[in-house]
């Protein structure tokens, strides 16, 4: 059984979390692995309604998507959390509690989110409509060093993944494949960078 | 990969649901499954705090379980879950849930529950310091038509466990072994009921 692992997707909504999950676990799957994608939206909607936005609750729910993917990783299963997870030190507890985590930060300047603005949450939050959005109304602490950044203002959602896929390969989390979409170049600002952040 | 199926073991506080599940988990193991015990107590003492015992947060906690289970069915591995579950109408929703559903109920007369009392449970909730305890200050559902029925009050462990791997057998969830430790006698009688409760 291969060893499985987690990739934590975090970043403000409409920053691009599931639609990039989606997109890499389609890549993993299609390498043969076993892959399950967890979003923290769905999850919230379909089955777990009682936990509301508060710290604690936010810290709670996030600490359970970590605790399922354990589970999933201990049984050879890829996990993937797509999940705005605001609070630094609630990732650093994960970090701590995952086996094998692998954090990567959607970042999305907010002018092309208030300008997107798809759903109208921006705007309702900012009319004070609705509370607990994070980066109007409720804090978001950026990572200071996730293992991928993406810059999903400019960069495509392809782009995205191939450049989350190639960092789990330069890391040794997957197996390198030789017809991969990314260059040299690219490979090696991904190398340099996991080095400089101590990853490598 | 073979498929994931969940048991269910449901049952008052005391009545020996986490043992049985051990027990179970051990012997599905030791036939080469992938298999994973959710005790419902050191779930919510570790990493779902902020879930209380309202009747809508004990739906909401065992909905998060039953979804844990389909993850791990669906990527081949065996979900055994221990909770009280007391409510009846919730577990019919697992049921519906699960994609493949046994339910055990570990059932033991309150006279020796009460005369046991190992942690003072009973005790403290009759005299009011504690609240929501299954059969004493709130309610508890029997099962009407569980897979398997476990006497714990006059069986012991290892007799539980088997009859529950027993009825795997039957129901065809796990292969057949031929050495295992129940009589014909007794397999029959698990075939009967099974049968006349429509599983079969």
């Amino acid at each position: 059984m291969r060893k499985g692992f987690t990739i934590w997707l975090t970043g403000i909504s409409g920053s691009g979390k599931s639609t990039i999950g989606a997109g890499v676990r389609d890549a993993l799957k299609q390498r043969g692995r076993s892959v399950e994608l967890l979003d923290s939206g769905r999850i919230r909607k379909q089955i777990n309604r009682s936990l509301g936005f508060s710290r604690e609750e936010i810290e709670a729910h996030t600490m359970r998507l970590g605790y399922e993917c354990n589970l999933l990783n201990r049984n050879g299963v890829i996990a993937i959390v797509a999940a705005v997870s605001p609070y630094r030190d609630v990732r650093d507890r994960l970090r701590e509690y995952i086996d094998d985590f692998v954090e990567v930060y959607c970042r999305c300047a907010m002018e092309v989110l208030l300008a997107r603005d798809d759903k109208g949450l921006f705007e309702r939050a900012k009319r004070g409509e609705i509370q607990h959005v994070a980066g109007i109304n409720a804090p978001y602490e950026e990572p200071i060093s996730p293992e991928t950044l993406l810059n999903t203002d400019q960069q495509g959602k392809e782009e995205c993944v191939y450049k989350v896929v190639a960092t789990l390969e330069v890391l040794g989390r997957i197996e390198r494949v030789e017809s991969a979409c990314y260059s040299a170049e690219e490979e090696a600002m991904i190398r340099r960078r996991l080095h400089d952040l101590g990853y490598l």
